[in-house]
This record gives C-alpha cells, sequence and structure tokens, in this order.
C-alpha cells in the first residue's frame, strides 16, 4: 500500500452547457465526502466560482499544485491534458473523473466515484510517470515559441500538401509531402496517431512516434524512435500550415519555419486504482472482443 | 485504326516561372509541326499570350472545344483536371503531354511528343470516358451551389475534428468523426484517396467510393458504391470546414450544410496512344517491381 | 409487396455439437410453425436425419432447391455460403436464421424467427442477387479444376512468401510478393478482404476486388476492377501454395499453376426482410457508433 | 578512430547456384586482398569446400566467432540473420556483402568492397548492438524448446484462422482471431512487420513490437511494448497453427501451446562504415523521393 492522501484539489470542466447543474450536485457530493472525511480541499477558482461553492478553499490552476497531495479531475480525455500540462512543474499527481464512459486518460466514473476515491485515498493506488514533449518553435522570421504536450504535436497544412522535412539528431530522415506529420508520446498513441494509422505504444515506452498523415509516398510509414531523440521538423512547402499541441490551439506556421521536438525535463504524475491495467483500458475503449 | 484528326486546339500551363522559356519553345516546336501537316491549330488565349504567339488561332478556355477534335494539354496532371472540367460540354478529347515524369493522366513527355502525337493524328489512339462527380451544395442559409470535380470531392476540417452524416439513396450510412472524407471517381483513386488508404479502382468501373480520412472509429473504412448512388454528406459538427473539387479551391461549409454528390450526365473524354495500358502507367507511376 | 411462398426447404448447421439438442428444437418449432400455415416443407436430408425427424418430406442439398421457392438457412454465414453454392443452379432465393448475433448473410435471429418469417412468407421481403466468381485452375501438370466462390478466392502461401503474377483482361498488371492474393466479390469485401486492407464493396456493385495480404511493396494496394473483367493469377515462386474457395477447403498450387478468375453466370438470390438495410447491416456489424 | 582489425572471418552464401562461380571468384579476390594486408583469415568450412579453398584456415560456423574479432559474411540479409544467430554467444561483429542491391543489413556491396573494407579494418567504422528475442515453448504435451530470432517471431495458421491469446507481463491484452501475430525487435520491422501494417522502430529503440497480421477485430494494431517485457503467446483455437523464428524452419503449435518471448540476454554486434546512417538506408530501401 502506497502512502495517504491528506490534501485534494478539484478541478472541473464540461463542454456541455447542459450539464452544468449535474456537475455542481457531483462537484458538492465530492466536496462534501472529501471534507467529511478530514480532508483538506482546494477547489480552483473558475470551478469554484462557475459552481457557486465561494466557502471552500479556492486557487488558480496555476499555483493548485501547491495546495494539494492529489488533483481530481472532473472532466473527459481533453481536461486531463490541459490540467496536466498546467500542473507539470508541481509533480503533484492528477486522477480523472469522466461521466458517462471511461477514457483513456479518466479512470473513475462520478457514478462510483466515492467508493473508488477512498480506496484512493488510503493509499490503494497505483503510480505512473508520463513523459511529456517540449516543441521549440524557430520561426524564419527571428523570433521562437515554446511549448508542450502530453499527447502529441501535430504540423499540418489546413487543406492542402505541405512538405516537411524531418531531422533525427541531425540526421536527416525525410523530405515529404503529406496532410502533415504527429508527432506522439507514447500517451498520444490512442489519440490522434492511432486514426493516422500509427501503432499503439505501452506507455511505459521511452519513445516519440513520427506518423505520417496521409502521405503521397506510400512507404512512408510511422517510425518510431526513442524518447532522447530530438527530432526536427522543417516546413520546405506549405500554403496554410499550423501546428497544435494535444489538438488544443493552433499556430500558424511559414516556409522555412523549423519546430524542434524532444522529451520535456517535466512528465506528469497520474494515480490509478489499483485494480487499473493498460491493456484492461485498451481492451474496453478499442471494443476488443 | 480510329478516325484521324484535322483540327487540334492548345493549353499550355506550368506552375514554374522559371519553365517559361522552356515552354514557349516547347509550344512553338509543336505548333510549327502541326501546323506543318497541315493541321488548323487554335490556341488558348491566355497560353498565346503569355508566350508571344500572337499570330496563331486563338479562343479562350470555355470555347477552346468548339474548335477542335482534339485537345492538347501541355502540363501536369492538374492542369488536366482544370481543362477537363472547363470542356466537358464540348465532348472533345484530352490528350496531356508533361515534361519529366508522366502522370497519371498525362500520357506523353516532350522529348518524344512530336513523333508520338503524330502516330495519334494518324488514327492510331485509343479513346476513354471517364466519369465526373456532380456536387450540389445546399447550405443551411438557403443558397445553393454546385460543382463538378474529375477526381474528387473532399470535406474537411482544417485542423479539428469534423463530425459528418453519410446518406446513400436516401439510406443512413453513418455519423462519424474523423478529419474529413474524400468522395472519388475511378480516375481520383489514385489521387488523395490512395493516401488516405481508399482503393484503386480501375478506369472503367462504374462506381464513387467514399473514403473516410483518419477515421476516430477505425472500423470506419472505404466503401464503394455503385455509380448510379446519390451520396449526401451533411456537417453535423465542424469549427471550420471546407469543401474542394479536385484539390482546386476550398469553399467554406457551415454546420448543417448538405452536398449532394452524384456521377455528372457529362464526362471527360481521353485519348491515349495505342500502346497505353492502364496498369503500366500504374506499375510505373506505383514504382512496382 | 412480393409473391408469397408456398413451399419452403429448411437447412440446419450448428458447428457447436452441444447445440444439437436446441437446433432440435428450434427445427421443430419452425417446422411445426411452417406446416401449420398450410406450406409444403422439405428438410435437408442430413438435417432431417440429425435431427430426428423423420416424418416430414426430405431431400439432399443437391436437388433441394427443385423442392421449394424459398430455401430457409439455420445456421451463420459460412453455412449460408455452402447452401448458396449448393443451390446456385436452382434460382431459389435463401434466407438466413442465426442464434446470437445476426451475420453478414444471416438477416433473422432465432428469437424472433416465426414472426418475421410470417411477414416474409406474405410477401413482405426484398430479394437480391449476388454475384458469384468461378474459377479455373490450369495446372501445369496438364489437368484442369473449376469451382465457385460467393465471398473470395484466395491465393497464398502456408508460411512463407509466395510471388504471384496478375493479368486483367490479358493485360499484365503486376508480378509480386506476398502472403498472397485474395479475389473478392462485393459479398466477399466484408469478410477475409476487409481484414486484408481491401475495401468495403456495396453488393450492388459489379466488381471484383484484387486485395494483397501482406505485400512486400507497400505501394502494392487493392485494385478493384469491372465484374466482367478475366483475372488470370499464375504462381510464380511458392513453397507450398494452395487455394480455397470461401475458406472452405483448400486445394495445393505448384509453380506455374494458373486460375482464371471471372463472375460465374450464375448467381445466388437472397430474401431479406421487408425493413432490411444493408448500411444498417454493416454498422452493427462493424460496430461504428 | 576505433580499434582496428587483425583477425577475420569469411562465411559465404548465395541462394543462386548459378551464382557460384562468380561468388568463388568474390571470395578469392577477398581472401587473397586481406591475407595481403597481414590479417588473419578464417574461412567458414561450407563456404571453403564449396569454393574449393581448400587452403585457408577452416572452421565450422559453430566456433566461427572463436577465430575472428570480424565476421564478414558474403550473401543477403537472410545469411545475415542465421550467421548473425549462430555466433551470438561470441560477441564478435558482423558486417554483410551483398551483390546488388544493398539490404536491411548488408551495408557493402561486391563492387566496392575491398576498398570499403580497408577503411573499416581500418577503424573507420561504427559498431552497433542489435537485440534478439528469446522464445520459450511450453508445449501441451509437456515438453519444451527454445529458440532465438533477429528479426521476428511469427505464429500464424497455415490457411485458416488463429485464435492466440496474448499476455503481457502477466496481464491479458487480447484474445483476437486473426491470420497470426508477428513478435518483432526493431531490427524486424523493416522486414514482415511493415508488410503487416507495423510501425518502423529505430534499431537503438528498446522495444518489442506485437503486430497482428489481417486481424478479425479492425481495431485490433500494433502495440509496441518495452523491450523488459515478457510476452506470452498461447493458442487458443487454430487447425495448422506453426511457429517461425526469422521466417526460417516452420515448428507445428497445437492448441493449448503457448510461446514465452522475451528480450535474449545475449545481442548481436554489427560494424557498418563510417559514414552508415540507418535513415539513409531506410529511405533507400523503401523508394523515399
Amino acid at each position: 500500500m502506497q502512502s495517504t492522501f491528506s490534501s485534494v484539489a478539484l478541478v472541473g470542466k464540461y463542454m456541455d452547457p447542459a450539464a452544468l447543474q449535474q456537475m455542481q450536485q457531483e462537484l458538492r457530493r465530492l466536496t462534501t465526502h472529501l471534507l467529511a472525511q478530514g480532508l483538506r480541499v482546494c477547489v480552483e477558482t473558475h470551478t469554484a466560482s462557475v459552481l457557486d461553492l465561494a466557502t471552500v478553499e479556492q486557487a488558480p490552476l496555476e499555483t493548485l499544485g501547491q495546495h494539494a497531495e492529489l488533483v481530481i479531475v472532473l472532466g473527459g480525455d481533453g481536461t486531463m491534458l490541459s490540467v496536466g500540462r498546467a500542473l507539470r512543474a508541481f509533480n503533484v499527481p492528477l486522477i480523472g473523473i469522466n461521466r458517462g464512459r471511461l477514457g483513456f486518460l479518466t479512470d473513475l466514473q462520478t457514478e462510483t466515484m466515492l467508493g473508488d476515491l477512498d480506496l484512493i485515498l488510503q493509499g490503494h493506488y497505483q503510480r505512473e510517470s508520463r513523459m511529456l514533449l517540449q516543441s521549440e518553435i524557430d520561426y524564419v522570421a527571428g523570433t521562437q515559441q515554446s511549448a508542450v504536450a502530453l499527447n502529441d504535436v501535430v504540423i499540418k497544412s489546413a487543406f492542402r500538401l505541405i512538405e516537411l522535412e524531418v531531422h533525427v539528431d541531425g540526421q536527416f530522415v525525410s523530405r515529404q509531402r503529406s496532410d502533415g506529420l504527429i508527432l506522439t508520446t507514447p500517451t498520444g498513441t490512442t489519440a490522434y496517431g492511432l486514426s493516422a494509422g500509427g501503432p499503439i505504444m505501452h506507455p511505459d515506452l521511452e519513445a516519440i512516434s513520427i506518423v505520417p498523415i496521409s502521405p503521397h509516398t506510400l512507404s512512408y510509414r510511422p517510425i518510431t524512435v526513442p524518447a532522447s531523440s530530438v527530432i526536427e521538423v522543417r516546413v520546405v512547402h506549405a500554403a496554410d500550415a499550423q501546428i497544435s499541441f494535444d489538438g488544443q490551439g493552433q499556430y500558424p506556421l511559414a516556409v522555412g519555419d523549423c519546430v524542434r521536438i524532444a522529451r520535456a525535463q517535466q512528465e506528469i504524475q497520474l494515480v490509478h486504482p489499483q485494480d487499473y491495467c493498460y491493456f484492461d483500458m485498451l481492451r474496453n475503449k478499442l471494443n476488443w472482443g
């Protein structure tokens, strides 16, 4: 049995405004339950305001990691991605609670969350690290930008072909025309990479996969390289290229712009129920058998 | 031996401005050669002006089909697509001459074009019809638009997921999230459809293929239906959906917009050298063996 | 409303011996029900003997088609394939009843079969033809053999590479190394062809698809040709090549053996419930949405 | 510059008997050249006898690794695989010389081999380790067998479906029907795994990929796990299952037989020319651009 938790933070996000009332109820049930157990509970500011829970301790997402030993996220995989990135500096683990179907990253369901959380808070859990990708963009205009992704970095053109040149650790890999390129962590291989024909990678694998999207050359296939690799992608030809991180937000790229992608120094911590198994989750999500 | 030709039209287009001078030479060689054989030669207006060939008979692309029994196109597959669509009302056949590598639609190379054309003009050729797709867009705003494609109709979102609902002959087929959908003629199956994992269809096949691009549901696969089918694609959910025809020009689509795609009444006529074989072309272009 | 039926034949086959007793019950329920409606009922000899139903009219599978206007098959898709081939000369339609999950070819379930059949027998049904493939094998040893398939003809090597040369209508298509080749009707495209990466073809499409299995050359992709095509596949190199029809029975092929595959003159007739829709079946079987 | 070599061993194998004479010449050129440089040269016994080179030092393949600091292999990738496995206990590096086209494992061509080898012998080379897979078969009959593979372990049925159950590190992964399963090292990902739709893995990656061959369930996709994993594959249902190692030799498997696959303790050493680059080789072999 692992160590128990004495303080938790709560973040909630549902896309659907219709679900607001239901979420309020869930969050109240959760808060009441956690406080009743003598835990210190801190609610993310925006979550608290939306949900009219002014009496509890609050903190903005940026500092939430300082106030808790465990962050409980109510939302789907997309919320887990953004909260995870926001809290990456704090080394605090996350666990996700989803309404309805489980996600690739959300292990608990609202129906059974109280009992499942009790077990976790008592120390019956698994802890796991997930690698992140750090991207540095060298704009041909001279400026720079950096960003972090837990799932993937995607460079593609809006509608037309894009021609991209790829180097790995300074070695020329390819110069190919396609709809774009996905650079994915093991976590991201069950997201966009899978739709584009990429392999599934177990999260313990220290690797980055380079997955072309609808490549012109039919033998241009997904390539997996060690996580220690530095991947450079340069825009050779494109009309309206953009880059996105975890599919959240797009930033334009011009011909000549170069993106350097490598494993980030920080990682994201996840907490899973004691009986969590990656392959069970995979079978369930992919409807095997 | 088929009937011979007494009048030809010329259209030339090269993307690369650097190739202008060389194209001038090729077009002059061609025009001089054809006139010397007693043929009536009409040059497309824009081609003539760019190339400083003011003394020859000229006509705009829109009416070029009236002035010739055969249209000779200097350019690549993209030029063949746009000239073909522009001339579809005239039932006049096209033949393409490309610089360098042959295309899927361009049978001749500039190096050997004069001899090859002589044989064709003398009646040593094959003639072939290629079906077109007619698209009717019913905008949710109440307006309508129509367009024609020789290769494909592509409905996709710029960067995010799009959710599309498909009916065939009024029957519900699917409602799926993906990067988009390609509706392709047999001619188009060696273009974008192939990159997206669609099948190759022989041009004699009377069929339309529906090819999903990076679909979320992994069992959502290309479906081929008879060419007599009416396919309706409705935008259910999308941030920045667009539709394009033969990859040339994009038009925005909004949620609720519906595109009805069916075989066009008109077809495009192609002329091939006597020894042309579709499968030879395929092996060559796809680097088999 | 279509014409009604006055005589039916019954064929039953379950692989699982444990299901024998249950099948006896189902077949008795069915026979009793059909006789009670004044229908003439003929049971296939083997089905009758296994099921101890000696008092009803019987006929061997080979002539069953003479004794009925409709053949009711209890079993799965595999049983539909073999019964369909056996009865192809009689132009008598089939309908399949499966236990548990519906099949690609079996429309009814045992739970609801009596009511569903009543509607069909009263004329509330759709009728559909499915094309067959006729194969002629020219053995290099000088002998010949022919066979018919409703789904597919598969030529593959047991464990090693096979090299096959393909011609379509006398034109050379390819000479490629792979695990083998699937020649499939539209009906067969949802069977082995789909697993090997081939497209789905609507049954109304008059086409044959040539699907390579794990080809060495990555650009060697499924090709669909008109159903009027004659496809020749010659074994160029193989250690232990075999050919199978609908996955039922394997016959050895030697280097030099040549298989000629074309649409068969006969077709198989299917009867579907009035509300049958091919795409509904597809969505259900492929777990879309 | 790395250390130089003072003793080399030679192994030659060409499948084509017609090439025997040419190989004799190549091997003599090579031997003469190496001896002239003062190197100790040991020729594999079978190679020496076939090639009538009785006067040189000889050793059987099993002990060849004791007699040399570098093993030069004349042959293709298949020869590299079998020689590599045979010498795995000796920690002696291999370099391959192929006639005609370069292989995935053979870096040199006969035309330029003398100059290229001189540079390598003088210390201008790269050295690389490649992981192996160790397989232990637990036959349901009670016996056991073990084997080693450099590329892949393949479990498949000759012609029919096979149903396999997979566990990784004791965790249930899948129970699926397919044509079979490929367990591949990074080295093997450019071989059979690639044809079956698996990803390319850089040789530095410490991973094993599980690639299903034509799986029934379309969402059953290649999965890559850390090289430290123990993979168990059990035959659940099959008519004529077999297992093969590097595609060389097949051994029958019965229902209930279980294969345990893990990284072998030994590795294979390769020597590459100083300017060797994995990605250059990949582009060349896969015809990119």
